[in-house]
């Protein structure tokens, strides 16, 4: 073996111990506060799986900076008509999962979805094959379906409430004025059967002056 | 074999159909929303661990709801006297965490550790065996030490910059008024040598009202 080979042995060795080193030490920090929170069994598994992103990606300070003042500002933007932190979790993913743990998955049943932030409590009532778009720009569109049990019992009288945003991509609350477009609600007929007329749904934008983008991490 | 072991065998299968069907699912939303920030890989990253821990405790609907009420009021209360983000990334770890990530292990070295919220920029510089205290509250107490680099070399003129609560648990920042106490810095004599006078450093509470304490999913 060349004094060389010994060398580089000896240096990769050394490189190792101080991998080592340091996961142990990362680790001792989350064990640390896992543990003061012995009480709270979601605190710690908050704590070890928060710590485990910040050690996969090698959280920089920059990020971690960029991550307190991302936060500050949907909180800061956050009041009565806005609420930011719901927002942050819809683009996270985390509404629809917390639906999904909640309401547990049925091959019988529709899946479930999140209740979206745009609903009104005194939607007008229509009638079977009625129309809720009022008036709302878009092309028309005929819906029709019956409600039935997971066993398969069709269910007359079920409320079915409708919202949707129109060719622009907004909801009715979402101009100026009082107006209501695109939302209604009915009750299933006999047989469970159901069938109204509005216009056809579009994507619609959220805004993007705080959560969606830039995310900490990205290209400011 | 019993036709009432059957049913228990079948409704066995069953059972584990549902299981393997709602975590099918629920990785489904996971993959598709971290598929949404593909090109950005600590998102996805978060994504994925922020999944795996609402998984892991089955996050309630309850519980999604306090964290969401918890990071508005945490938002509301941060001001440009108080920032409680950051006051919860140091009760979660991740301050100490992101620290330690990116100043990694040397043997040789002092532990690196946050840079404190009471840091004030023109603290008194004292001399060498002074006292810092400036009338602080607590018991008398001398710090002494030498300063080395990681190779053993001591390091004359080092700056060393102390600040610290009295014994009431408080920084003079925290008091109504102007006052400096507990707090200066000095600078490493020969021989990298430093030595001053202080009180003996206490515990300190952090405000209570809102980051600390209940965090989501503790009893309220």
């Amino acid at each position: 073996m060349s004094a060389s080979t010994r060398d580089q042995q000896s240096s990769q060795q050394s490189s190792d111990q101080q991998a080592r080193e340091q996961r142990a030490r990362e680790q001792a920090v989350t064990d640390m506060v896992a543990a003061s929170f012995a009480d709270a069994g979601s605190e710690q598994s908050l704590v070890r799986h928060l710590h485990a992103f910040a050690r996969d990606v090698r959280l920089s300070q920059h990020e971690w900076d960029a991550a307190i003042a991302f936060l500050t500002r949907t909180g800061h933007i956050t009041d009565d008509r806005r609420q930011e932190f719901i927002l942050l979790s819809d683009v996270l993913g985390l509404s629809m999962l917390t639906v999904g743990i909640n309401a547990p998955a049925d091959d019988a049943a529709t899946e479930s979805t999140v209740f979206g932030p745009f609903f009104v409590d005194d939607a007008p009532r229509i009638e079977l094959g009625g129309d809720i778009a009022g008036g709302a720009a878009g092309t028309p569109c005929f819906v029709s379906g019956t409600v039935r049990s997971t066993s398969g019992t069709a269910l007359p009288g079920a409320r079915i409430d409708v919202w949707e945003a129109d060719a622009d991509g907004r909801y009715d609350v979402q101009y100026e004025g009082r107006r209501t477009q695109g939302r209604g609600w009915l009750l299933a007929g006999e047989g469970g059967g159901y069938r109204f007329w509005s216009v056809t749904p579009t994507p619609y934008a959220i805004p993007d002056d705080t959560s969606r983008s830039p995310l900490p991490g990205t290209a400011p």
